[in-house]
């Protein structure tokens, strides 16, 4: 047998029962066009709610047995989702490395997730040298599917996804200003859907979460997992907290309130799962 | 044996056992007026980090465990303290409902913490008819020692506070702008010694956390519990996030860790236990 790659990471079984319930079904029927993928929201914070110091600071927030359990999650996982901030900002892998999945001891790329990025005007400039396919020509993890609002992405950026094996993706989106697009987070699962991906999980960064978490999109997310470091980063940094909502007689109101709630300490940090309710 | 009033709170005992290494001694010696009381930092926030809604919004946050756990923390502790922005905008009682104590099945007011007040230039604009005077007068809590700036505060407040059992009392504090005040956490600590106040629990809100949670104040800051519950307020309302620090090289960090952290999930909530790492 192949040695494991020596960055392979391991997440005992004993941890994975608590996150089950708050899982797609390993044995996920393919989803019909018309239907949603099993979404879950997942990303670790401070306690003063802060996914980084600013944008595209690597912060080191959660612990090993957090970043393990991330990776965990994406074996169960046919794609994870980002955006193009985080993108940009992080030259990021968008891999597993759990022990057992396709190039980390198993087979082709089984458990591998398929990395999306929403990246409406098609902004974020990749080479062939980023980790992301430089990990797909490993097969240690899939090429990205770019999610853009462009009819005619940039052929160089297409040449580089079509060799990995990505592609880009045209969804409608509204313009609401100069590059600024409104993204409809029901088109988007839809044409994830129409992928064959029949479960995504969601991992930031700030605006992306920050725009998921309102009213129009409840009923296609299908649980949360929130990770909390002991830590406050202090003002100024990526702040998870939706829009403000109102009631009927105009009076602020919580803006999402989690049901079926389990916390489970871990190690440093804690780990929330829960529905949203509706 | 004269029945409890309706509103007494009972906390078991199983659930009091993890709060104890965060808490101060039972039998704390007295205070040497150079010391510091034993001091811990608690409040309760939603996973955006937020006290309230906004300013003065009566913000339902977390379940009744937590608030019954709340209230059994007061009972520990020789005074309770919230700045004036909380006092003037909540009417708080600011004392103590659980069985046993003083006004609830206890003797006299044992058991009952001192509230104080944090009010630079003694604007808290009270009556007698306030919450916390008619609880004094009941024997049901203590009337409140308020901090303050000015060097005489008004004649008719005081007049309130002595009827009551309460007074002012005037530390030094830097004056920072028009009615702006910067509270030196050390020089209030040190008067609540010398009134022979062995320990306190800082409640909030947000801009009295805000600024105790900074390095100058560490090595006073004995334990923090805060409670959080699954909710996300949403923009806009009170948060809890210290001034952001700097390192050597004026790289952005942590502005707060803490160390011998424990997480206990109660009910609906998490309830994080730990000290500052200085």
């Amino acid at each position: 047998m192949a040695s494991l790659p020596k960055d392979t990471l391991h997440f005992p079984a004993e941890h994975r029962l608590f996150l089950e319930p708050h899982l797609p079904l390993k044995d996920l029927p393919h989803v019909r066009n018309s239907s949603f993928p099993f979404t879950t929201v997942t990303f670790a914070t401070s306690l003063d709610s802060q996914l980084a110091l600013s944008p595209g600071a690597p912060t080191q927030l959660s612990g090993p047995r957090s970043k393990a359990m991330t990776h965990y999650l994406r074996s169960r996982y046919d794609a994870i989702l980002i955006g193009v901030g985080t993108a940009a900002a992080d030259n990021p892998s968008l891999n597993c490395r759990i022990e057992g999945v396709g190039g980390y001891g198993g087979q082709g790329l089984e458990g591998q997730p398929r990395p999306i990025i929403i990246d409406p005007a098609a902004r974020w400039d990749f080479t062939a040298n980023h980790k992301i396919f430089q990990l797909a020509r490993n097969g240690q993890g899939r090429a990205p599917y770019i999610i853009t609002g462009l009819a005619n992405p940039p052929a160089d950026k297409k040449a580089i996804l079509d060799d990995a094996g990505g592609k880009f993706i045209t969804v409608e989106m509204a313009t609401t200003g100069v590059s600024d697009h409104k993204v409809d987070w029901k088109v988007v699962l839809k044409a994830l859907s129409v992928e064959g991906l029949r479960s995504v999980m969601i991992e930031g960064g700030g605006s992306v979460i920050n725009s998921l978490l309102q009213p129009e999109n409840f009923s296609v997310i299908n649980s949360v997992v929130v990770t909390i470091a002991p830590t406050w980063l202090g003002t100024g940094g990526v702040v998870v907290s939706p829009p403000r909502r109102f009631n009927d007689e105009g009076k602020p109101m919580a803006a999402v309130r989690l049901d079926h709630v389990e916390w489970h300490p871990f190690g440093e940090d804690v780990v929330l799962c829960g529905k949203l309710k509706i």
